[in-house]
């Protein structure tokens, strides 16, 4: 099997989640926890009921901590690079049940200063412009004004940057480099920025003055910022953050993750329904190389990036994506049909989104925090 | 010769400045410099005139720009980790002195995010203590209040974090390695934190958008840092900032600097009059052993921290200054005589100090800043 590499910064490699949840020493979230989660929460939510958020850290903790009246803060967070796509939406999709659920407050970091940071290319005038405009994407997804605080970290430092001196103490730059894989060529920045991310775990309990359990929703690739922040919290007197982590969004063009580096192989939250379309009708599939062999052999759905979508996101009736699933694999069903079928589906989504995008214009404000 | 190492968070060893100068590449004060400052400035202050201000970077372009209509700000700061000793106060003495003759306005940095990430045992509360508390000492001083602006990290970071970003995405590890001597060991928070030091060159190229040349007036172990920031600063865009570099202020137990970590060897500007007179009648000279042999061989004033002192500051009269050297040399002066001189001198400095630091306290707000 061909080796794989995540970090935060770089995913290579086929991904084998379930050896990831060894390299990281998590925990899967298995049939009691989810079943847990389904009775507070009365129903459970797709992405977990698909197991694409499969691993945590400490999940059975804040459920403890819940049902003794203590309730979770959420936190999540993006990293403005770019425009949002579709894989960067489905942490915030759970977020949003998770606080519509459980009455949760979050707390969403635009790490405009990480992206600068990291991307030779990128100003910080670059990483303001696209960190507003995927908080338009947070707004659109329907979080709750009254209990969402969106912030910029350069926006934002101050309320985070005495939290984030406390965990930089605490971080050699030997754990730091064992934990990212920095080289001797890494900026200065980069090597002290888990600190800021790091730093919302521990604000509520700063204003609070009480310890607030703390729930991150995130891609599994963020693990090791927060292993760094569990590490540190008990010796600064927080508590440790607890996780849930998903797999990557897939890539239309096969492979583990929708990458923001090759865009026709993601689907941006503001590409017109057109060029959606087209990048579907272009996707990588299990499909045979004629229709007659695909009559005869059947297509390959676990290598298909259509299915993948489907299973993800956008087909929630368990009944139908089996179904689908059968026919494919049976040679009844071909490419193109699927790929019709997602297309209208990503469309109505999109189509939706956009429309309270628009909106969320209007209404940025009522969620943004600055210092 | 014994080594000699200096760096902004160690000094050891018996300080060769000359060699100092060749080892960090700055340039010596000559006498053409010191006749062009004295025209500008129409006298010369005495760190100059004595040589203990010895050292720079472009001083020479700082006048240039000056004599062109294009004035300075000054820039220089603390880090506090404890009271201010007449050491911290030297810099600061030079940097009054040129806001005064060349109206220049001055950044002053109180770095208390250095000192917390720096001294194990220090919080964030202590260093912002110790930081009020040093702060009342540079107001003591007499800087004007609408030409200065005094701001603790912490509380200035909104204003700063920008610049130290950007600072921080043009220097890798090896670059901070290699000039600072940091280990694996080293936290990641001070692995950054030169950007921080940094961030101030630059701050008022950015509020006037055109280039404002900046002078640092510091100590030597210093320069480091500011190596740095002039690396980085053409690519940014910003004018490099210049130095003018002093020695150590010497130690009463001997030694090149006066070290807050050996309080008995250091006079604090909050020591009651008799402490620090103790202090002094306590001090290492370079007295012999017995008066009989001192009268005989006379004393050594070049390795005298009594001599020191005076030289330093305390003895403003060039022509007694000589003839208190002549006087030791030839063993007509005793040691006791020449500490109670001292002694006169420092605490008439004190208490003068000392009232204009309580008064300090009720304009203390007319200097700070804050985000």
């Amino acid at each position: 099997m061909q080796e794989f590499h995540v970090t935060p910064w770089e995913v290579s490699g086929e991904v084998d989640y379930d050896r990831l949840i060894e390299r990281f020493g998590t925990s899967p979230i298995d049939e009691p926890l989810l079943e847990r989660l389904r009775r507070l929460a009365g129903e459970l939510h797709l992405l977990l009921r698909r197991r694409i958020f499969y691993s945590h850290r400490s999940l059975d903790w804040i459920l403890d901590e819940y049902e003794r009246g203590n309730p979770f803060v959420l936190y999540t967070g993006r990293g403005p690079s770019g425009h949002t796509h579709l894989g960067h939406l489905m942490p915030w999709m759970l977020t949003r049940w998770l606080q519509e659920r459980f009455g949760a407050k979050l707390l969403f970091q635009l790490t405009d200063d990480e992206k600068f940071l990291f991307k030779q290319e990128l100003t910080l005038e670059d990483t303001r412009r696209f960190a507003y405009e995927n908080a338009l994407d947070v707004v659109a997804l329907g979080f709750e004004p009254d209990k969402t605080e969106i912030f910029l970290n350069t926006e934002f430092i101050k309320s985070q940057y005495r939290l984030a001196l406390k965990v930089a103490k605490r971080t050699t730059f030997s754990t730091a480099r064992a934990v990212f894989g920095f080289t001797n060529e890494t900026n200065i920045g980069l090597i002290f920025f888990t600190s800021m991310q790091s730093a919302p775990c521990f604000l509520e309990t700063e204003r609070q003055g009480k310890p607030v359990p703390v729930l991150i929703p995130c891609a599994i690739d963020q693990d090791p910022h927060f292993r760094i922040t569990r590490d540190a919290a008990p010796h600064l007197g927080y508590p440790k953050p607890a996780l849930v982590h998903c797999k990557f969004f897939p890539s239309l063009g096969g492979g583990s993750k929708m990458s923001a580096s090759s865009p026709e192989s993601s689907i941006y939250t503001t590409d017109p329904p057109e060029v959606a379309r087209r990048k579907i009708m272009n996707a990588f599939t299990g499909g045979q190389e004629s229709v007659a062999l695909q009559r005869k052999l059947g297509g390959r759905p676990e290598v298909c990036s259509v299915y993948s979508y489907l299973s993800y996101v956008f087909e929630q009736d368990d009944a139908r994506l089996e179904e689908r699933y059968r026919a494919c694999r049976g040679g009844e069903m071909l490419c193109g049909e699927c790929k019709q079928y997602l297309a209208e589906r990503v469309l109505e989504f999109l189509r939706e989104h956009q429309r309270r995008r628009e909106r969320a214009k209007d209404r940025l404000e009522e969620f943004m925090v600055r210092d």
